[in-house]
């Protein structure tokens, strides 16, 4: 690249000794040069490549800073392609400049670190959902942009109500066919989130105090909303079939409900069979026990058939489906529902008269179309092929490189791997001191342990592999086995 | 219209002795006639009017059956340009004729009433919201495309953090503009709603049981959340000049909040004068309150220059601004902020770890671009001047039709006036009681009583204009002094 055209970052200079990371002090001393317009609006900046090496920094530090200056607008311009100066600078960063105040300054730091949060890379083995790089958006943003031309007036003013009843109407049809759940659109409520599910269903069913039967080990966020709900949550042993039945004679205040994933227990991924299915309907019926049935993942199973939701085999009115579209479309979308028991659906219309819904009318009608058009399953079914051989890789790769260490159980559904420490492994360290080991190795990894709430908890790691490609995670591995060898 | 075209309607026959209301039967009827293919698609329908005359209803009646079966997507074309059956049904209404079980049937009716609950027709003087019919959506739909067109990573992860950075940048520097807060993005959170704003802001704040000083008369929905949050609410008087600020002796558990209206009190309409803004500050100070200032309507003052947000006087760094686009955009776009206090971030940032947002991603984006674009203060500043002449015509007509048994506060300012009965009014009927006869005259008309939490409340309406036209609202006042004369 000609020097004159990035001569201007021969001005910044870096000091470990600073406060400030350097992906924030490069950061800075970028944006100021924007700001003062030595760096000129389509200027092309040098490669993060040829930077870091300009610099002696890593890479990491020049990539960091790029993002953050690509976020909040500075510059343009995707890796690989190259990065150039904005065109147009929204004015309201003109006025940072004119800010030196200390309120400018301090909130200007903080922007970078809330903003690191926003959009911290993607790291193997992040669980945190599906490859976003395969997602269809060229079709979404063509379905965003048809729905909202000239919208129907009850899109605009829809607030207490169950959500767009096309959406719902769409989302019944899907779970017939797919789940096996007999239900209609009537039974459906859109929610922004399963946590959302979870509260509101709360609310909906019990009075505060009353007894949440939760999986030990679960889900953290769960037991957090709960008690943040002022739930009594009772921690319940998970066996080899997943959530196993309390006690009947156990003295519980009706009503309760217990929380389950039976299509595949998080975080530890086994199935719950037939048996012990009907054991906890029965259960539930002899109980008056509410379940709530969170299908997470079960889009994603890789051999034979999906087996049926819970629901499906309920005859007594006591499972209600809890679902998202955080996995199976993108987090940030905040769309979930609910699939509640005819019996449910007038006191469900009392806690949304109350409370309102958090779930934006947005992209409701896009969705509804996506969905009800087959582009849904098509893009679930393009996935699951995807998933499939990452999940191979991951395996094939543990084996290889971790035998010994990592007790890999044999699974072949969802979209993340939990793994187990050997003894001599465990004996050696922890899996929350192993997450910061690796992190430093450039590789996330969930730690198990957390994930227990009053069970003797298993060292383990939970892997995410559905959100990247197969030699991403062959050399994450090889990273892994670095740092815990 | 030729008979061939509408001759399948003459099987229909409604019976008022039947437990359905009219328009369910005649929803139901119109689509069995499609889905059994009597009805073809494309056949044009007979006009509302045209049936309700040979059906021997009232135009009410085939109007929300129609509404229905459109919502539905059974027929299609607006009132005017007539009705068509749909050109292709959704695979999945086809589905319902095969689904004539209990279930089935049972849901088809609740779907019909919980649709209507999402699509009531919106008469006057509904106050939930500005006029959909002037809203760029064109635009909106072209905004939504572009940012979902090739999304940054960080728009589709974000989950624990305050938002989309650029919408955050947006709206610190509008609020600098429009409202006089001194503040930057760092402060901004997003939420998907004012009454989601204050229950976050409770949990950031305060613990269960603490006070919290509430307006009354005031927002029942924030009563209600209140109380859901286990708050215990101080209903505190408002005067002529807004909330009045409680004795300084009171024994009160630190920390306290207040959720207070300066710009526009809720629902009496004054403003608060700077005197007063003064003395609440104080107050705060002194007692270590946090004073929540509820910005609502701020965007429409229709003489003189909008006042600055309280916020824009703190010094002390104890009020936190609550805004939300529910009005200046639309109410399904479940789109709030919150402008926090430098020194509330950090807790702010917990908060949102551990419950998460409820606000989509999805408009973010395209909300930012129409903020700073400029386009968003354009679309308001049009809407100030149409609510103004609005406002002016309900007024006038007010006075004409209505002098002597509604008293008619001097505002020119909001969304909605609120009036207040005579004694001679009062006398003959209770403003819930009006509630209900007026509806019958198709005019939506929201009781004040029902506001007051303690104090002794006045009798009055809450009549919304902004989202009618100066001849409905003249013909609504119309039928309103026949209904109460």
């Amino acid at each position: 690249m000609p020097a004159a055209q990035n001569a201007t970052l021969v001005s910044v200079a870096l000091d470990a000794a600073q406060a400030p990371p350097l992906y924030v002090q490069l950061f800075e001393q970028v944006r100021d040069l924007i700001l003062s317009g030595r760096l000129k609006p389509r200027q092309r900046l040098p490669s993060t490549r040829a930077l870091a090496k300009d610099l002696n920094v890593s890479r990491t530090t020049t990539l960091a800073a790029y993002e953050q200056l690509m976020s909040e607008g500075y510059i343009e311009g995707r890796e690989g392609s190259g990065a150039y100066v904005a065109a147009m600078l929204p004015e309201d960063l003109l006025l940072v400049r004119t800010r030196s105040d200390g309120v400018a300054f301090n909130a200007q730091a903080l922007d970078g670190i809330d903003d690191r949060e926003e959009k911290t890379q993607i790291l193997p083995f992040n669980s945190s959902g599906q490859d976003v790089r395969l997602f269809p958006f060229a079709e979404w943003s063509r379905l965003l942009a048809k729905s909202w031309r000239s919208p129907r007036p009850e899109l605009l003013h829809q607030q207490r109500g169950f959500g767009h009843l096309p959406l719902r109407r769409a989302i019944a049809a899907h779970l017939r066919e797919l789940r096996g759940v007999e239900c209609t659109a009537a039974q459906v409520v859109i929610t922004s989130s399963a946590a959302q599910s979870v509260s509101f269903l709360m609310r909906t069913l019990l009075g505060r105090g009353d007894t949440v039967f939760v999986e030990d080990p679960g889900y953290p966020t769960i037991y957090r909303a709960l008690e943040d709900l002022g739930a009594a949550t009772v921690a319940t042993p998970v066996d080899a079939q997943g959530f196993t039945v309390p006690d009947y004679d156990r003295p519980s205040p009706a009503p309760s409900a217990a929380i389950i994933t039976p299509s595949r227990q998080y975080p530890l991924g086994m199935t719950m069979p037939l048996a012990r299915r009907l054991e906890v309907l029965n259960w539930a019926e002899a109980t008056g026990t509410w379940i709530i049935e969170d299908d997470y993942d079960s889009e994603y199973r890789y051999v034979g058939r999906p087996l049926s939701a819970l629901m499906s085999l309920d005859r007594s009115g006591r499972v209600i489906y809890v679902g998202s579209f955080s996995k199976s479309m993108f987090k940030s979308l905040r769309l979930g529902f609910i699939i509640l028991p005819l019996a449910l659906i007038d006191r469900a219309r009392d806690t949304l008269y109350t409370l309102g819904t958090s779930a934006s009318a947005n992209a409701q009608p896009a969705l509804a179309e996506f969905i009800a058009s087959g582009q849904f399953a098509a893009h679930i079914r393009r996935m699951r092929r995807i998933y499939s051989e990452r999940q191979q890789s991951l395996r094939e790769a543990l084996d290889t490189e971790l035998a010994g260490l990592l007790e890999v159980p044999r699974q072949s559904a969802g979209m993340h791997l939990p793994v187990f420490f050997s003894k001599e492994l465990a004996a050696r360290i922890s899996d929350t001191q192993a997450r910061v080991l690796l992190a430093g190795a450039d590789v996330t990894a969930e730690p198990l342990s957390p994930h227990y709430k009053e069970m003797k908890p298993r060292q383990g790691l939970l892997l995410g592999f559905a959100a990247f490609a197969p030699d991403e995670i062959r050399a994450a591995v090889l990273r892994m086995a670095q740092v815990l060898k």
